[in-house]
């Protein structure tokens, strides 16, 4: 993993792929890497489909590796969606492999000629691009059946759907997982867009013959992993609650907490929650011969993610995530389990969000295209996606535009990302990421969730302004290191309340690269990646403005705690002051 | 004119309307009194669509007296497409009337429930407003039958159309001209979207009995009155050009200067400008008994409208003016005038910004939606946002939401204001402008046509970019200052010509405010309005770098001159420095 590959796609007579050395970018990977090769080499006010833009997809530094835990792959560019820098992330088989195949980055750069359509083969032999106008506008899963069909079932796949293609805001790239089947997303940023704009609908990894990445000190790296897996079995987060219901756990404890947010964010409660829980997921699984507790990359250990079949026992979909069941449920008022799990399908295969596909479709709810509660209406907004309608075109280009289109007032996004299933004013923590974040309104770069809600790494009062800033930045620091070494958020819980396991994560780099990292480092690395993303966006144009929630979250309370946002501008205003 | 009509459109049990005195705001007209209420009293990061925006309507400081020009009048808010302040400006009746009836201005406050829909007027007895559900969806020129069948002829209205009820961000506000016919129109920045937000359909307004506004020095007053009808009767541009061909005389001159853009600023020429000039409009005018010279207002010597005939001589729209002939000829690559003219009618009926609406629809010919040059669709486009289709909302949302939601990469907008019919690589001053004014792209803020094409105030070469700081900057400065005293805009050729005319102007102010203004005050006045948008665009998170024309200016040329715009980042970041 000491090479970077770089593909003109705007190259005269054709894209032409070149080797280069990680030279500047040494000792990076993962998110570290994608957004230090943004901000180093894209221009902040190029606009995100043009051939300045660049798509940097990145394994993490542990990556095709034997560390547990380690394979998400980081997906970089300047986001259409935001307008800003975005790393998004996913989960599937493409980080192992991509590592494996000794690849720190794949990049692409420049914009080929009219709508041509490219695949890219990347194998132990070398790389192959070919035109591939015959995969146009297909679906994410009749695309990896294509694929399966000419290059067999031992390959990870990184494409996009129609969604892509249409180079819609909202659209996702998907990373097949160990099935074969194109259902970790990419889904924030519009990344989909660019890698439509760069003309590749899919590149696909064969790392047959080649071996798991050595580390430098094989023993001292067994030995770390060993601990490290013992302490993630041994949280209760990730040892018990995750594998048993998958992220969606989080459905009945949030509702409960007053903080799930209803109808467009009308309401801190849904109704309908029990019946979309993890729980009734989980149970609805195992009794159609699904499987609530399944692994999403080969390496997890945790085993959040799951297989939904339909009422027939035929697979339908992954087990949708929280945020999804939450954007497409209680976001619109839906509380039917197939519905979601159809909508959260649909997405996959069109190659959408679900986060701000399921928000966009509550707010044109609101604005009285379809009832609150319709689930059948939400399903063929979704298909009007696939068809390229200008309605599916509006609510592809995800939440804002949306909102905007049709007139909403309360839209709830920050730098035009769609919020996810956290009432900012029911979890101020939350709130604090949200507005912050160079990414835009994202639950992942600082989950306050986890200390607010969970208790993880001690507790701060959600209903209070007090703390929250602080403990938004060290979740802000500790996530964008976590997410350069391709390793899973998840890990997070148990690294915050088990030294030893945060240790063994330490001591899995140092073993593995033969360096002599401590807490400081991965503070540093944190920190710097952050700076990085920041300046960017200031480049771009974002200010202190930009770092803030909607104007209603300040003005109108929720229930059923019935308080507004009250972090003060000024104390956000210093998060980033280290 | 002593006084404020402030409406809560958000009261308790209805709208409350009281009268207040212009206090803090005394002195000011026009742009100088919306930007300074705006600024002042609405919060810089609140919803533009939501009930703590407000909507002011002010007439100019010369407005309702006998001055000539002096029929101008300025909307402002925080403008739904820009996300900063706007002043969108109008000729018709209403500032003349609203002038006479006392008001230095109407401010529109709070939201109503729901989505309640009422209609004001206001006459010499007073104030009323009534629940107006009968009207609507009505487009504008229905609308204002309605409103003659009800209150006769003698009235002046500000309204909007569909357009303005769905709150779509290219949304106009309608003014009528002399004839009662809703032909004029604050067009730019999506005004029309608050007035349906505020839940306001119609202002009727009624002079009867009211007599124009008395000048302190009557005989200085009609004096400088004189002088200045002369100047302008003596310059070419307002004594010749403007009333023999309307502002449309500007298309064969700018096509000849290589600044035309067409086909969406793919090329600087259009091959059928001949057949959508002034020239051709004038004749085409005047063979079917319209009329190619006549006045927007009472009071207007200049008379640079017209009257557009059908086929078979019956009124079909107002002359259409040059951008808009541009907006939906050039950048469309249609040379149809009845063609322009059927789009400019559409537009004005359900109330759309022509630049907004035409460059919309140029990108979405570009990306595919129609053929360029197809004039039968172009109009079907226009009537998809009468019917409130998602592709009409998509349209009617302006050109930077049409480019994103059909994913184009080269979409001609600065600040989200679509670019008017002047390319800025052809004449760099006018790219000056659309970078840097608050208002975003916008030629009215800062025409430097005048002086880089109709060399009116001196000369400066439009293909170098030495200069056109500076130019831009004078230009932005006389501007505010002439947007604020309700004069049009076009006396500004003479003024910048002749001291004499300028100094008639200057008296005009003085003999009737009983003032000792001299040029330096006129300069202070400009400065400070434009002081105190810049502020407020600050506060709602604009940067330097929102003051830049989209990259693709800088990297592509454009024929016939081949080059690019070459003004440099770090002197237009001086603009502003006084």
């Amino acid at each position: 993993m000491d090479k970077i590959l770089r593909i003109d796609m705007g190259a005269e007579g054709g894209p032409k792929a070149k080797e280069t050395g990680l030279d500047a970018y040494s000792g990076l990977g993962g998110r570290a890497l994608t957004s230090s090769i943004v901000a180093g080499e894209v221009p902040p006010l190029c606009h995100p489909l043009g051939a300045e833009n660049k798509l940097v997809i990145s394994p993490g530094l542990l990556s095709g590796t034997g560390a547990a835990m380690s394979g998400r792959i980081s997906i970089g560019c300047k986001s259409p969606l935001t307008g800003g820098i975005k790393e998004s992330n996913s989960g599937g088989q493409a980080a192992q492999v991509l590592a494996r195949l000794g690849y720190a980055a794949i990049v692409l750069e420049g914009k080929p000629p009219g709508d041509s359509l490219y695949k890219v083969f990347i194998n132990k032999d070398g790389v192959k691009i070919e035109a591939a106008a015959s995969l146009r506008m297909l679906p994410n899963y009749d695309l990896i059946d294509k694929m399966k069909e000419q290059y067999g079932d031992k390959i990870a796949c990184i494409s996009i759907g129609p969604a892509g293609e249409m180079k819609l805001s909202a659209a996702s790239i998907a990373c097949t997982d160990p099935e074969l089947r194109p259902t970790r997303h990419a889904g924030r940023g519009g990344v989909g867009a660019v890698m439509g704009a760069k003309g590749v609908k899919v590149i696909v990894l064969d790392d047959t013959g080649l071996k798991a990445r050595p580390p430098k000190d094989l023993e001292k790296f067994r030995a770390a992993n060993k601990i490290f897996v013992a302490g993630l079995s041994s949280h209760p987060v990730t040892g018990q609650a995750l594998p048993a219901y998958g992220t969606n756990v989080l459905t009945n404890i949030v509702n409960e907490a007053g903080a799930y947010p209803a109808y467009n964010f009308k309401d801190g409660q849904f109704p309908g929650a029990s019946k979309i829980s993890g729980e009734t997921f989980a149970e609805l699984e195992t009794q159609r011969g699904g499987n609530p507790t399944h692994h999403c990359h080969r390496g997890c250990v945790i085993r959040c993610s799951g297989i939904f079949n339909d009422k027939n026992g035929k697979f339908l979909t992954k087990q949708p995530e929280y945020e999804t069941v939450w954007a497409h449920g209680a976001h619109c008022g839906i509380d039917d389990p197939d519905a979601i799990a159809m909508l959260d399908f649909l997405d996959d295969n069109y190659g959408v969000d679900t986060i701000d596909m399921g928000v966009a479709i509550g707010l044109a709810m609101q604005a009285g295209v379809a009832k609150f509660g319709d689930a059948e209406a939400a399903i063929n907004l979704v298909k009007e996606v696939g068809k390229g309608t200008p309605l599916g075109r509006i609510l592809g280009s995800g939440a804002a535009i949306t909102g905007r289109v049709f007139g909403v007032e309360n839209v709830p996004v920050v730098k035009g990302q769609a919020l996810p299933a956290y009432d900012p004013r029911a979890v101020q923590g939350i709130g604090v990421t949200y507005a912050t974040s160079p990414m835009g309104g994202d639950h992942t770069a600082g989950y306050s969730i986890a200390t607010n809600i969970l208790k993880s790494g001690g507790y701060v009062d959600p209903l209070k302004p007090e703390g929250q800033v602080e403990l938004s930045r060290n979740l802000q620091i500790a996530t964008a290191a976590i997410d350069s070494t391709g390793m899973c958020l998840f890990i997070a819980f148990a690294v915050l309340d088990q030294p030893e396991t945060f240790q063994a994560l330490i001591d899995l780099l140092n073993s593995f690269y033969g360096l002599e990292l401590n807490a400081g480092s991965v503070t540093d690395l944190g920190k710097k990646v952050l700076t990085v993303e920041r300046e960017f966006n200031k480049k771009a144009g974002f200010t202190k403005e930009h770092d803030r929630l909607p104007r209603y979250f300040y003005t109108e309370p929720v229930a059923p705690h019935n308080i507004t946002f009250m972090v003060k501008d000024e104390e956000m205003d210093k998060l980033f002051d280290w």
